[in-house]
């Protein structure tokens, strides 16, 4: 059943009779069209029908129409809702299903008061449908991690004393996009030295000396998928210390790992990479949750962290990414993208994670 | 009067005792940071107050408390909205006025069901603050705009015979990036040939060809202030045809920077250059407004469009970006932004427009 066989269903259970996507990444979802405008109009038996403007036109007619859409183009004589009423009208759609984790409140008011239908939130279906990827979307993710992968390969030997966060970032950047990235996942992290303990930094005029760790948090995009990876290296030395450190994130990171089976409850995830680190006397240093889902948005639902008893269940892609971060010193973390996938999960990311100590 | 004590007197105007800001881009008009997250309330006589995470504990403290904010971390063990109604509780504030146009319909009920206050819209009153730039907002805004044109005067010397519109785009990214760009201002836009009539199409792997136009459509971000130009240039050769469109694109937006004095109608720029394209017989082919204003966000309210019978006011940043698209065949779009000043705008814009045959 395809996905708009799915909410087709999902308007029959609701006794709706319409519903309008409209947020960028549903449209991606439910078209597998990027960077296209519009509002896309299901319902329970017609076909759908996609309105955009002149800027997407000829995008939507080549992309859609071979889909079974309707692809209307509003002119600038028509106000979006009396178009949207007016083919609610010919379609005898009195109620509407709309997306109430896209619309602002400000946004929702206004089109109440000019639209013709009684509206009706979507909730949460689309969010939980996109939760479960599927083989095409997780091929999406596989590439762009691909991508980035590549991108650090590229960048590894070039780190040079005096090279600045921010050089590297834009390099980073430049490789991702070069390998058909388009565009970063999120903005991208390069940090240096005491830097590092900032979970999430920015990269600036901070230049690389020896002895620094070089944190670097970063992701592609592919076909709307996204991405993300963390890896910490050291620059030239390392001391005891930021071995030990290292060596505590990455068993917590392996426990995580490890707990990621079809089943649990995602917070257990989050616990059982907190328990290592607790027990190695960093308990305190480790501030965030342990992950988040990635798909066409970089943080999705459900979450890896204390707080979320949502059951792990196959096809969620969750990051672990677990860290300790020591104030004005450095910090540390690693990050995969982990499949859950049965009782041990798939780790779509490929590259290694021993501790890297670079040559100046 | 500062940000927050216009804030403060419109809680007073609207009988409310509190405010809070958690948008993105309403807190770096707040604080003059970037790169933070957190919740910040405003009461109408006591000091504010940001709640963040142990992620932005280090920036937040540095920047914020110096600037007379009180800064609260919140754990893990703590929700959100019992944080916040203690806070609310400890200041005896009774009712909160919240940004409509961030929460979404979801996240607002979500809200309204934890948070122990009265919840009351803030409607348009920071987004009218925001629509007038003061100098230190111009400087930034000039800023990012001067990193973009340094960016495309280095990158012109490399177009050549075969280079793909994708390398194009990551490279000018790239120099954007090193000369201090946070990151583009959106999605960089570069097309070649018969892909320049797609005013919103995604940089591929079409191939630079002799005989082309180049659209390039990007900027810069500065301390969280956009910049945003379009240039197109000939590659190699130019039609009469090819010549002929330019030449109507570029005395429509010199019309339109006519038409952008204070005291006019947003929509008289529109009007202005819509008249000089469909004189010339090409009305049908400017698919777009002419222009929207611009600042922490790229696309800002009001608009240069038809519909907007808002009137021009000093410190108004608005594009001035007419088109002209030949589907199958090529576009034209010229942008710069104007700084609305008086009766004679202000170019923020420093690039040339004549007519540039690139030597392949």
């Amino acid at each position: 059943m395809n996905r708009i066989q799915v909410l087709q269903e999902y308007l029959a259970e609701q006794h709706a009779d319409a519903m309008m996507l409209t947020g960028e990444v549903n449209l991606i979802y439910l078209t597998n069209t990027t960077a296209l405008e519009g509002q896309c109009l299901i319902f329970k038996e017609q076909s759908p029908v996609f309105v955009t403007d002149g800027r997407y036109t000829e995008v939507a007619e080549k992309n859609l129409i071979p889909k079974g859409f309707q692809v209307l183009t509003r002119n600038n004589t028509q106000t979006l809702y009396d178009v949207l009423s007016e083919i609610l009208r010919e379609h005898g759609a009195e109620t509407l299903m709309y997306e109430d984790d896209v619309y602002t409140v400000m946004a929702f008011e206004d089109m109440r008061e000019k639209i013709n239908a009684a509206l009706v939130p979507i909730g949460k279906k689309i969010s939980e449908m996109r939760a479960y990827k599927d083989d095409s979307e997780v091929e999406c993710i596989i590439h762009a991690q691909r991508i980035a992968e590549k991108a650090l390969e590229q960048l590894i030997p070039e780190f040079c004393e005096g090279m600045t966060e921010r050089e590297a970032a834009a390099k980073l950047n430049y490789y991702m996009a070069l390998y058909g990235s388009e565009k970063p996942s999120f903005d991208t992290i390069v940090l240096f030295g005491e830097n590092t303990s900032k979970p999430h930094g920015v990269p600036g005029d901070r230049k690389l000396q020896k002895g620094d760790f070089i944190l670097l948090d970063f992701g592609a995009v592919y076909c709307g998928y996204h991405s993300d990876m963390t890896r910490t290296f050291a620059f030239g030395a390392v001391t005891e210390e930021m071995r030990r450190v290292y060596e505590t994130v990455l068993q917590a990171q392996q426990a995580a790992y490890e707990a990621a089976a079809e089943g649990s409850e995602c917070r257990q995830m989050h616990i059982a990479a907190a328990n290592v680190i607790e027990q190695a006397g960093y308990g305190k240093y480790f501030t965030h949750a342990l992950g988040h889902s990635v798909g066409l948005e970089i943080h999705e639902s459900p979450v890896a962290a204390v707080r979320c008893s949502e059951p792990l269940k196959n096809g969620i892609v969750m990051t672990d990414e677990p860290g300790i971060y020591l104030p004005g010193k450095f910090g540390v973390r690693i990050e995969d993208m982990l499949m859950i996938d049965g009782k041990k999960a798939r780790n779509l990311t490929n590259f290694p994670k021993e501790l890297q100590v670079l040559s100046p």
